[in-house]
């Protein structure tokens, strides 16, 4: 197993993707902002439409900087990228989406829509509660590239896998030791 | 109870802080990184040195590039930005500090530089791992400001406070409808 | 009568502002997206709210750019900015304020907004029309600063100054040829 | 009619072009920066070369910044910006083009460029008079894309054009209400 | 001979390069720290890792960011970067490599990078020793292109051709007076 | 000795500079782009004025951005930036000066400015020569600050410095093995 962006001695760098096909790859990222139910009452409240709308478009234009923000990432042009904002029972909860016909793929595009909004969210209610937390910032699924489709598994899944994991890893800790 | 950056027209605005104090302000924020123990594994075997140094210095980056992310917050000189990442049992723990003397505080900027460090963790990984998640992303602390300071409770006492807040919610929705 | 940011060799820069007086200024700046009657009437139908919201963002995070963008316009904290829009018969007008604390004025950062913002409201229309035009972005008040207070003289009185000034100026190149 | 960035449930959104095929896009942009005779005189004084060459850098530098600006703007590689800056009667005109082989259109890359060249102008010369105007920013031309070629009529045709559709409109209104 | 980035009428623009193919093309710059012998041990004395990681991060993202930099820069995905940092006798040697498969070079991308990184390296020793200097950033290779590859002469080749151009230029100068 | 930016336990991080004295600091940097004389004669024959400017222009832009590019600089309000261009016998020799009445120096804004003007000569000539070199990039005074005023020494004072400090580290690395 080797991380991405690290040459043969352990340098970081940004791949060389030159080689690597074109064509239509998609991302899904999630991330919730959890907050207080008084907090949440107070979101719809506002006279002139949704306030949502502003972390809708932070999460946008954030998309079009992840590779000035993440050091390794490449620069790509962007087919497409929404935001969708929901209100739930404890918070907000974004999906964001990006597609490109590029030779890489835009999972980080989406993480970063997603987690932009979640903080352009945290911001507006920041003096409401300071508790505020966003969490389960994952990728949904992805589509395309070499590496093929992904789905995310459902938490359920995930969970019995985790503690499957776990298990193995405490066995093999127990043999090298 | 009103959100920030909202005229009384419900207009989103930057606010106007022209009459605040300026002042030694700093924050604390938190994220995590939760990995399968396999790519945890891995992060450290880099031959050259820490890998998670490219991740420190994106987050380091991406603070002093808060107000350009995050709509309504407004650009502010920093005093000083620092990113400590820890490897623990499930994955890479992330806090960021940020400091000013202006008039507003760097609690966004605390956030950004923790959500950014942890997107380039996921970055850096995600060959490896597709379901890893960043979560707990939250503020730890601040100092300074009208507002004063702010210690985040344990995530035992959280959990108390959010069962009795969701009872209080229940009663409230209950009457209102 | 010298032009701003011209040193006495006529080289280009960024003017010394190290001896200037911190003190609160503030700037409003207007722009006119004229659209025909058609479009302007596909402007508030959209079901989920305020369309001009893009706008009124994008307009937002682009003064904080100005100095960016203006080569010589000094980087400054911002100590607020607004933008309103105003659905009107002929189309959209566009009022960005801006303020600071700084040692030199926003006059610029209410421009850049201003612009910006009318920008944004013809890319979103302009698959409905395509002679949608920008006009009248220009100052309409400051304040603070040594130069003083200022406020833009209404059209009419403006259009009496140009046709003096204009009989002037041809008088002048009368004299001088 | 709909406006461009809003789906189905009139939420913005940076539309998918992933099925849009590539070529040759070109489009023309123009400003006026209207101003006082006396500071248009000022303007060709200056002993070292042409300072309108520092609003045409600004110019060609935002037109590469123009999806940072405009939200729901793509991120496109441009194969040419330029932007012409004429001194004329009542100020300086600007004419900014852009191009591109991608699959969207570059008129919010010359309309931008256009915009801060006359923004940097007026930065240049607004000491000398803070009554200074930007008007008739609008797109002159394009080429390419689905939607074709495109060619702005004279100010002349489009006076009678607007008076037409302002009757057209004022019967509407008349008789919806 | 004719500059580049100006048109028949000495106007700067980007030009155009709709024209050219797209094929791979790389680009290799170098560039030099100079610093003295007690600042260049304190460089490795860093316990946690390779301080000039800092740098080649620095350098890797700067590369991303060339065409904001240099105005006449065309925006161009770029398929790699890396930068290599080899600590020698007089300081700190940078190599920076960039590739694309765009239409037009990454020369500028490279040379970018390795000065940036250079910059970064001067930043982090500039309080140990104020007369640290970046020497010898330059061009060692290229590949692609209409102009097709480039390979650097040795040091000992330039200073023979330099002093061989010296003589031509000196008798040229003196048969134009 | 110890490097700036890195604490205690070796990690980089921006250091805190929110206990520091605001005050009046400059910075003055240098650089030089040697180029063939037939390059240099190409240079000022455009016709419509001064090619520098170009270079110029950029120069001030990157100043400010220089906290974007370098990792670990403080951003911060510069109150002026100049960058003066000379044509020389080998080449173009650039002089960039800032400053600022902030709490940090500006000797990287300076060293950035220059090294972007070389960067956008370099740009602009390099279809004629591809053998251009940049180097001389250097800090050449600087004012104000703590660490007080500092002039750098002529080259000739300091190949002197260089060659005792180079036999004393000679001497020192013989007693050390």
């Amino acid at each position: 197993m080797k991380l991405s962006h690290y040459d043969s001695q352990g340098r970081s760098r940004m791949v060389d993707v030159s080689g690597k096909t074109a064509g239509k790859r998609t991302a899904v990222a999630t991330a919730m902002v959890r907050m207080s139910p008084a907090v949440l009452r107070a979101l719809p409240k506002n006279p002139k439409g949704d306030p949502l709308e502003v972390a809708r478009v932070a999460g946008i234009m954030a998309a079009k900087r992840t590779s000035e923000l993440v050091p390794m990432c490449h620069p790509i042009p962007l087919s497409h990228v929404a935001v969708d904002m929901e209100l739930c029972e404890n918070g907000v909860r974004i999906r964001a989406s990006a597609g490109t016909t590029a030779v890489t793929g835009v999972e980080m595009e989406a993480m970063t829509a997603a987690s932009i909004a979640a903080l352009t969210v945290y911001d507006m209610c920041k003096a409401l509660d300071k508790g505020i937390e966003i969490l389960e910032v994952h990728l949904e699924s992805k589509t395309g590239g070499k590496s093929g489709d992904y789905k995310r598994l459902s938490a359920k899944s995930r969970a019995k896998g985790r503690a499957a994991a776990s298990r193995v890893s405490r066995k093999r800790r127990g043999k090298s030791s």
